[in-house]
């Protein structure tokens, strides 16, 4: 990637890039990595400061994680979005430790998280861009902890099988069983006994060749109201 | 309150009180009102704008409801400490619903939303105050979400109690467990059953009358970790 694309990418995901002087823009391209993660790296783990992340293609996963290795996905990103939480340095009165893996091989530009708390100390602008992108996955963090906590597994999964071939396009989700309870903060046998109930009652067909098929979609939604 | 009283609240309270212009002092103390809630009322109901809540004496709550009732308790505001997020006019990134309850008598000064958002908008060190101010309680809420999600029970409980009689000083704990599984997000029947466990093992003792003596803080510290 030249200069002139970077410049061109951050001008996309940084509303205040033509308000910086030349040397802060010096400051963020001399900064600035390209890297290319193969799907299922570990990307940022914990509170080390790997810099503020730029996706360009791919889509990445961020989760916190317990003792006993159980995983929690807080949510995911894909092209154009941009990963704060793993810029440590950068917002300091965030002290829990979140994990990214990239899901897909995802191409990424990394801003050094030094140069970018540099530039985000001396401007309000920058501040307040980082910290209202921190702030805005709040209510998607409290999302997922509504999910978990308040509501019944058949909604849960109906909520996200919809979601998943929203997303994707087409009438089937091609995930396992495993990759779905990850996704839930949920276990495999959980999954599989409500994807057997959903199958019993037609709303989806589920083969291990093809994966979940969804065969009535009416039903499904009528589950998550 | 009489206005020097409110002024030097306001000092104390927001770091940027003396860089505000007279007009925009004016403004926030025009806006504000003495309010004196009963322990148990309801304060601040999902998405309206109460206003950002100063506590200058006495207890608040903040929690997530679910549709069937259900309460989780994010965390707790004590005298000298500020609640934002009863103010949704002025974040607008929020979209969850936050409930607010007086725990105990308390004394409040709620500063209007709209006169808050006006300023706050206008200027960055005032945006950035209570963005920071917001983003701050991402991490207390994550914690509640990994205590929930991740701990066992008596880990949960045994840090819970420790907290209780570090705050109030003593040895005694002097909430119902009805109250206990509110904070915890828990059920009365699972803190009653855990608290059973604790009194058999000689680590508390619980009476109607006089709540759970601790009685063996070294073991119930051994739990904690």
């Amino acid at each position: 990637m030249d200069t002139q694309e970077l410049t061109e990418l951050f001008r996309a995901s940084f509303p205040f890039w033509d308000r910086l002087s030349d040397i802060d823009r010096e400051t963020f391209l001399n900064s600035s990595q390209n890297v290319y993660f193969e799907k299922g790296t570990n990307i940022h783990n914990g509170n080390e400061c790997t810099g503020v992340i730029l996706i360009k293609s791919g889509s990445l996963r961020l989760y916190i994680l317990s003792d006993e290795g159980k995983e929690i996905t807080l949510y995911r990103l894909f092209s154009g979005d941009l990963c704060i939480f793993s810029a440590s340095c950068v917002l300091d009165t965030i002290t829990f430790d979140v994990f990214v893996d990239s899901e897909e091989n995802s191409e990424c530009v990394v801003v050094g998280g030094c140069a970018y708390e540099d530039v985000s100390r001396r401007l309000p602008e920058v501040k307040i861009f980082t910290l209202e992108a921190a702030l805005s996955r709040f209510s998607d963090v409290m999302w997922v902890m509504q999910q978990i906590l308040f509501m019944s597994m058949d909604k849960r999964l109906a909520i996200f099988l919809l979601d998943e071939i929203s997303k994707t396009g087409g009438d089937t989700v091609r995930l396992t069983h495993e990759q779905i309870a990850k996704y839930m903060g949920s276990a495999r046998e959980v999954v599989s006994r409500m994807l057997k109930y959903f199958s019993s009652e037609g709303i989806v067909e589920v083969s291990r060749s093809s994966g979940i098929k969804i065969l009535d979609k009416k039903r499904l939604r009528a589950l998550t109201v």
